[in-house]
């Protein structure tokens, strides 16, 4: 497979693919055209082929593509042929839904160390997974080598916080807090903020009520 | 200020804009250059005036934005010159979470109405909410006119219940389970799913661990 410069935007769109074809797989569909994933996806066809075309050609003209080899490439494409072991930093309430979460195990992410500094937190166990104290954040990120982190912490400790992960080695930061984080370029930064989400959509609401 | 078709791209940059000044005024700022606000955002300055000058101009040349201005117009085109109320539907750990979520009423968001079908949730309080049964989803959304619903149910039932929040009047969702919905074009749809986030920034990690 050629794999050369990628687009972000187009590396973007490949995890939405992913999710699709793991869907129709499990609802029993062997082949894919393109028009069918577009109209799931609600993007066109063209850009469907496009994106995967960054990759060298994944189907034969005309017949679709095979939605197990798909699958298997995109994961391979996006390093899912592992297991990633993630640390939270925020033990409240969002902290401890996403450790709860069903949905990371079987899409190949562990939630590993989950860190608070609240003394009545520290120590409490969520599901299998005792919280830390953030002291010694540093330490037990790089002693297991963890190089993801998913940041629920306040808006005002988001930014020392990240700062300190990405000193213990972390490369990635999934980031929950509404602020926009200013880190070095290397740093993956990936921000989740419902208020976005909701603000976007309201520009489409009718204003009548 | 003229407002013609604006791409939807256009549209979900903003309130990123947003929340990078209203976090710039909070640091003491009064007023901006696109290139400042660019290096914040990490993307361009010349993205920034493009896609401001969908909606008429903001700035002087060369003096920048006023940061106030730019915020009070921004909300007036995002429609958040309002309160919108939301229902949330779904309320295990992530549905609780987001009623607890102290962002939203900041940001003119207000969780007026909890769902849950397990018997031994309904009834409880969520803060001041009191989870109440979907089987009456449909007439608690009518009478109360709400319009955005954020849906944080099992994978499998998130089409179906999306259905019945659409034919109850609802014309946004904000949707946390991880399946592509399957909806009218009139009705708005963004996926939170963080495991689309991660295996995006996965991408770009090193592979020597």
């Amino acid at each position: 497979m050629t794999e050369e410069f990628v687009p972000d935007v187009v590396i973007s769109r490949l995890p939405r693919y992913l999710q699709t074809l793991n869907q129709m797989a499990r609802e029993g569909l062997h082949t894919v055209s393109s028009k069918m994933l577009a109209e799931r996806l609600g993007i066109t066809a063209a850009q469907i082929r496009k994106d995967l075309s960054c990759f060298g050609g994944f189907g034969k003209q005309g017949t679709g593509y095979s939605i197990y080899y798909l699958i298997e490439q995109l994961q391979k494409i996006l390093n899912l042929d592992r297991i990633w072991r993630v640390a939270v930093v925020g033990a409240g309430d969002l902290g401890r839904a996403l450790t709860h979460y069903q949905g990371f195990a079987s899409r190949g992410i562990e939630i590993v160390l989950l860190f608070d500094i609240d003394p009545k937190i520290v120590g409490t166990k969520v599901g299998p997974i005792v919280v830390r104290h953030s002291e010694s954040m540093e330490e037990d990120i790089r002693e297991q080598g963890i190089k993801i982190a998913i940041l629920t912490v306040p808006a005002e400790a988001a930014q020392s916080t990240a700062d300190r992960l990405v000193k213990a080695g972390v490369e990635a930061i999934l980031n929950y807090a509404p602020v926009t984080l200013i880190l070095p370029d290397e740093v993956q930064v990936q921000h989740i903020d419902p208020v976005l989400h909701l603000q976007q959509m309201m520009y489409y609401l009718d204003d009548n009520d």
